[in-house]
């Protein structure tokens, strides 16, 4: 593949941040005339400082706000298979070293060099979300030495999500290589086994990063606990892996609790052991509080209520009231967990408003610990101000 | 103990935040006069809002810059055996839930109810460190609940430190119950073994903080490795104790050395798989690198570079100069992992001056990790700001 293009940043734009690792290169800090905005999305070409010299590689997509992505800090960088194969071998020696099953994130997009890719791996099979251009013409190589690199026998090609069309990508989910699993694959995490649908899932099917969160509600499982937005059944398994004697899970979508159920079976659970709840989840936690259930651990993990910033205020006051419905459902003593997904609320305004929330909800707290997305999402430090996953765990008065 | 003083709040000053659990009260914020000065540094009064509304009782120190520190949402309460009694009993549920073995930090000041008091556990025996005039008053009541509630025999009173020189307390050490340990205490954490000397240790002779970044550390833990400002080697006899072949550990203090010497012979640990290096640790990194020693894993783990504000710039380069001089020791591929104990460097200020110094170091570098001070170091939502332990794990580039 030889890159014929070359773009240059503007005579203003100081270079150093690119020198020093920042990814990526903005539409307006681009030098762009009729040839540039010609150059077709996924691209590479040789990013030029303001004097013309040689930057980086990186690849370009005139369509996103994001108009190129460092694909290499060598601008004579070749990307092939050899190439992939370097990058995705460099990314499973560290999930190697952390991990002794092989479920996990595979690749956290520019954190593991190669931008806009995500790949979480299920044993023998592995999902990529393509959500970059570059990534989504070349998916068919990247499977190609994916399955070489790990010896996974499918890769799907999951193209779903708001990011795609930030980048103009449409939806598609295809089989790249070996065949579609007929049913939802066993993962087990933290003792528990949880069941991911690969082709019919939300984003890969299932959510590794809340990994050591999990882990840490396992620490308070004990009794009867409550697990808000429960998707496959996340928090809810873990806990009752780890000792509590009944989880009750809630969530609007009747195929995620039919897969919490199915995790259930798998982990061999007396089914008096679990409640489902198909309902939205501030209405559930209404109907509980009315019936004045009360609960050891309750955790509340819902999608982003603040995605991007125009969201936030509305995000914040979501995130509030689900934290002022919850907390009066904690026995005294009782821990609460709520988390946050959203990219735009940063740590401090979620911790404020969960905090506002458990006051208006009558309780007091310690908030005991805070944790993040696991190390299988890296980040580059240049980019960490994005770390999007927030998850505080609180301890209420007695 | 009967309540005679009342402070009162400035006109203008609103009483929400006291009402929502904020447990300080600044000197500009109270009305004061001759009869406020004149109470008694420890003195409990009752907290009056500017219609002169009880709100609180609280404790009243007039030399201090936090005036008045909130004991109980309660204006009647009395802090006697039973109030100590019950605080106590509440921090030590929260620990024994979290910790199979009683080596902890038990009381974590305002968060766990007794402001000012830190009380780290160590099996049986206890150090308080009572940095609010109230509990240095009380540290023999305090002392004997303690010994009730837990069960631990001996308790020692240690008063060194910064804090105690703001609340205008002297330094002191003093066994307030039991018999003084004769040796260093052996501690059981993460499958290694430590030793503290409760009676000539810095804090209370250990750091209980640190323990989730040493078990994170040992998830990386192979080969050699280095332990920078090692202090009782917490990070380096971790990661022996997780496979990692040889650790080397840099201090300037021979006893911290000699401790960390003692902990491996409890270890039982090959002696050949153990260095120890007497040295400025600045000076042993650029030894080190001098030599050409590369570690597959480095930590560095300073003393507070930036305690308060004014030393914030000094301490940031401190920081960014110890990644300088690290980054370059991390084999290719291997792991760097930075801690900074300083209120005054936030996380994103410290996180940026790592990068840096690993960019200057020549290196580039994933940002895997986060950790914070472990939940036995709980926080007040409303001053969660001051989570002052930050250890950044990075993987630097192959």
């Amino acid at each position: 593949m030889t890159t014929e293009h070359v773009i240059r940043l503007k005579p203003k734009t100081k270079p150093q941040a690119i020198r020093h690792g920042f990814p990526w290169v903005f539409a307006d800090e681009v030098v762009t005339d009729r040839r540039t905005r010609a150059i077709p999305p996924g691209s590479f070409a040789v990013l030029e400082d303001p004097e013309r010299r040689p930057l980086a590689l990186v690849t370009v997509n005139p369509n996103s706000r994001i108009f190129a992505r460092v694909m290499d800090a060598d601008p004579q960088a070749q990307i092939d298979a050899a190439w992939l194969e370097a990058r995705l071998t460099r990314a499973l020696r560290l999930r190697e070293r952390l991990y002794d099953q092989p479920f996990y994130r595979l690749v956290h997009a520019e954190a593991d060099g190669l931008p806009g890719v995500i790949i979480d791996r299920f044993g023998d099979h592995a999902v990529i979300q393509p959500n970059a251009a570059w990534s989504d013409e070349m998916a068919p190589l990247i499977a190609e030495t994916l399955r070489a690199v790990t010896g996974v026998g499918t890769v799907i090609l999951n193209g779903q999500g708001r990011t795609r069309g930030l980048e103009g990508l449409s939806e598609r989910t295809e089989v790249l290589a070996g065949t579609a699993p007929e049913a939802p694959i066993r993962v087990p995490m933290n003792g528990a086994t949880y069941l991911a649908d690969l082709m019919g899932g939300q984003k890969t099917g299932l959510f590794y990063d809340q990994r050591p969160n999990h882990a840490f509600a396992q620490r308070l499982a004990t009794g009867r606990v409550l697990d808000v937005f429960s998707h496959v059944g996340g928090f809810g398994l873990a806990m009752l892996a780890a000792g509590a004697e009944h989880a009750t899970f809630v969530d609007g979508s009747a195929p995620a609790l039919s897969l919490v159920q199915q995790g259930a079976q798998a982990m061999d659970l007396d089914p008096d052991r679990t409640q489902m709840i198909q309902q939205d989840a501030f209405a559930a936690l209404e109907t509980l509080a009315a019936e004045e259930r009360r609960f050891d651990v309750v955790i509340c993990d819902p999608p982003a209520f603040a995605p991007a910033k125009p969201a936030l205020e509305a995000g914040l006051r979501a995130y509030e009231r689900i934290a002022r419905l919850a907390a009066p459902l904690v026995a005294p003593g009782g821990y609460l967990g709520l988390c946050s997904c959203s990219h735009a609320a940063d740590l401090t305004s979620f911790r404020n408003a969960s905090a506002r929330g458990i006051g208006r909800g009558g309780r007091r707290a310690q908030l005991i610990h805070t944790g993040q997305a696991g190390p299988d999402h890296p980040m580059l430090p240049q980019l960490a101000e994005t770390g999007y996953l927030k998850a505080l765990f609180f301890r209420l008065d007695g």
